[in-house]
């Protein structure tokens, strides 16, 4: 992100002298390091992740200095810079607390402190675990009768359209399977790599693990100036140029949208099932953040749904389709839990999907059980039911007035223009920089907006992540801040920007 | 494992061929799938993760059968085949228990029925936790006081030899932490692999991850003769061998051994350390057994103790520890803990190590827990002190009677030898299948000691992983059995075992 191509062609080209070199140096001193900068994996080398970026690292030293005591601009880091709901003060809810307790500690099923409901859930997903213990190993495919519940979940979401629990994994967060799915298309054994369409801006698990595992990436471009919807013109751009490098099979589409926030109508999401049917492409629906749609008229439509209510052929495609229980309204980032639900897969792929998935052994079992509170949670009239709707409720709407006002406030400032934030839980605004602070930025080596980031850190304590971290059009700079403050946090947050932004505007003007 | 190398280099050889046709039908049809056995990363296909092979497939559909009513020779399915103590009904430690439960539901802080020390701990935890909730993200290197607590746990250990909470790191089991550094080693642009050096027989996560990351298989055999011991002659023989083929840089060891039960002497983690200094090699030493010896005479020694005892320059040399929450006394592999303590990493490398992690966020918060719980138990004089020692006790004890129990119920049987079982909790026997039952596998395309362990199964209900599934000398057969189920149900076990053994060797003879 702080680092320019030019800078990482260069390092690799050195490494194969560098590394001779420091084979003969080692033979007559054996202390040199097995592993260095010269041999370690070059993917490692060059990824970048820049939700958790040099900015974080940053922003975690300055909380470690501003412990030990030293004086700085800002009494507290605010960290905006990921979807961590908790961690922004955000409590838990209490029904999916209690089961847990419950299966952990299970001397709590005869304590009359807890609702015979929650027992009831515990007792059903003990009899799933082996040994009835959540320390047993589940399947690496994870416990059946949780499974099932997903398979329910599903149904009942889509209006009653099938979905079969053999159909879904269970995985440590929605990240997990989004990778396992993205390893089935290495193919080393093709002189081309495979493409994967992702759009731009993007979620930087994509641009890592596409990194990482060798595929190539191939960015679509988000339209901003139409509510950062997609646009089949700019999808049919993107596909033809990636061939003359790649074997272009997969599109990943995020709806609703990170780092963008926008939620796709069912018109669009058609056009993109027909374009991707037209190129035979592989479709992973990133649908994490299907409970939060804030925007009045919009609406969560999953891909599996639309497509199978399309009919044939496009029924008949490909899908993974991705959840987890770290967004919505019960923000467990920490839990680990997600899953995947596959439609229309090869049979025999997904023999070896498995197997390859079983050298994991299994996602962790607590995990596997909040999936299980979040897709069956307490019923109309059990004991739970009505703290557990007032409590969710309370997240969602509170969500949706910080959608708003965080659009507000930031659409407010001179320099800045912000489309509205319709779902999932962050403002990805455009930054107007003046020329000045650009050339200061380059003259530093530094992508524009993350020294502008940078700058808002060291004075405020306030932590974003730049637009660069994401991908966006050249010239342009954005960043992404998340809606999880509290209110009096985000009333704080929005003040330090503010005077930050107009000072650095000023300076730079 | 039953795929012969010929048949899986066939089937690569054909795939070009197949993806050839493959394209010119899909021009005309265009409802194939995208993503199919010809164009599936080959890694994935030709990977095998025999704990969780095709037995164990059987095994968990044998269940199914028996839970719809069919009938079966045999009345339940006995998995024997993985280390999965709660499973085979081992008990939860209480302690550990109650910390999660607290953690999970901190209403219970209040609860008049919890000790105080599990109260503090748990605490103390929620201190460390983002916005004090086990929902929030932690770094993902782990939080940080359960990292300070895994170093002072070390430095007991070890006989107050330094360590440094920054050089440890929290992960989803062991196995995580393991794959993690052996994909530093992956270099495509090396013409030659990084070779691996593994203990045969090994535990086939290596085996797989070698596979899936395109690194080499280096094996070095253990002498069966001297109960599997290493060998100084046969680690240089295996070496420089593989030199013509790979860029050997790290050796793998697993002590106490799994599959094969062996606790190394000191002398003998010398002799490796020396070996390893002389080659310039990478130690990864998988230490997730060291609770678990049972033999008189027999002590676990880590790897740091004794390269920091021998001085420099071994003392200079990079090693990777790795540590779980799934065996010892515990056996808590649903919740997915473990750690790796890195030692004189290059500085440089470990930034990109911990840039790379990043990208999975982290591990899962409950999981760190239980690590914590493990490391940072009750101490003398603390109200959950004498329960937690009873407990953990009583689990050692009788591990160590099965481990004696079950070498001598093998070791009687005719055709079957075995070492003691020292340490872990496994034994590995020796079959001396009759040539008339080898033929018969090998008319049937499998290995030997996989259709001896298949015939068990379906004959018995009891489920074993063989010999080849870990690796062996060629010609010799043998299977791994845990030592886990409960005495009950190990007297069950074997007397099955007996029966089909016994009729069996008689049936081929």
């Amino acid at each position: 992100m702080n680092r320019l191509p030019s800078t990482v062609t260069s390092a690799v080209r050195c490494s194969s002298v560098n590394s001779s070199l420091r084979r003969i140096a080692m033979s007559s001193a054996q202390n040199a390091k097995v592993l260095t900068m010269d041999n370690l994996n070059p993917a490692v080398k060059t990824m970048e992740y820049a939700v958790r970026g040099p900015l974080v690292i940053r922003a975690v030293n300055l909380e470690k200095e501003l412990a030990q005591g030293t004086e700085k601009p800002f009494k507290n880091v605010i960290k905006a810079n990921i979807g961590d709901a908790h961690a922004m003060g955000q409590a838990p809810i209490t029904f999916i607390r209690q089961v847990l307790a419950c299966v952990s500690y299970p001397a709590l099923l005869e304590s009359p402190d807890f609702p015979t409901d929650v027992k009831e859930h515990a007792k059903v997903i003990l009899g799933g675990c082996g040994g009835h213990s959540v320390g047993a190993y589940s399947q690496s495919t994870g416990i059946d009768v949780i499974r099932q519940h997903v398979a329910e979940y599903i149904e009942r979401r889509d209006g009653g359209i099938k979905s079969d629990p053999e159909d879904i994994l269970l995985s440590g967060g929605a990240s997990e399977s989004i990778r396992n799915v993205l390893k089935l298309f290495i193919n080393r054994e093709n002189p081309k790599k495979t493409g994967v369409m992702v759009p731009i801006p993007q979620y930087p698990l994509y641009s890592a693990t596409i990194e990482e595992f060798g595929l190539g990436q191939v960015g679509y471009f988000l339209d901003e100036s139409n509510n950062w919807g997609l646009d089949q013109a700019e999808l049919e751009r993107s596909y033809q140029e990636s061939l003359e490098e790649f074997d272009t099979k997969v599109i990943v589409i995020i709806n609703p949208g990170n780092p963008t926030g926008q939620v796709l109508s069912r018109e669009n999401i058609e056009q993109i099932i027909k374009f991707a049917h037209k190129h035979n492409l592989f479709i992973m629906a990133d649908e994490v953040y299907q409970d939060n749609v804030y925007a009045e008229g919009c609406a969560f439509h999953s891909f599996k749904k639309v497509l199978t209510d399309m009919g044939e052929p496009f029924s008949k495609m490909e899908l993974a389709s991705f959840h987890s229980v770290s967004k919505g309204y019960m923000g467990e980032c920490g839990m680990r839990g997600g899953y995947v639900e596959l439609m229309n897969m090869d049979k025999d792929v997904y023999v070896d999907f498995k197997k390859m998935i079983s050298a994991k052994l299994c996602s962790t079992i607590l995990g596997q059980v909040v999936i299980d509170c979040v897709v069956n949670p307490p019923k109309q009239g059990e004991p739970s039911h009505d703290q557990w709707l007032e409590e969710k409720t309370a997240v969602l709407k509170s969500l949706k007035e910080r959608a708003t006002i965080v659009k507000q406030a930031y659409g407010a400032l001179e320099g800045i223009t912000c489309n509205p934030v319709q779902g999932a839980m962050y403002c990805f605004p455009k930054l107007h920089l003046p020329a000045k602070a650009v050339e200061k930025a380059k003259s530093l080596g530094q992508a524009p907006d993350f020294f502008y980031a940078m700058q808002l850190l060291e004075s405020t304590g306030v932590c974003i992540v730049p637009g660069s971290g994401f991908g966006q059009r050249d010239g342009t700079y954005h960043f992404r801040t998340t809606i999880l403050p509290q209110p009096a946090l985000m009333k704080d947050m929005m003040e330090r920007f503010t005077g930050f932004h107009n000072k650095f505007m000023k300076e730079y003007a």
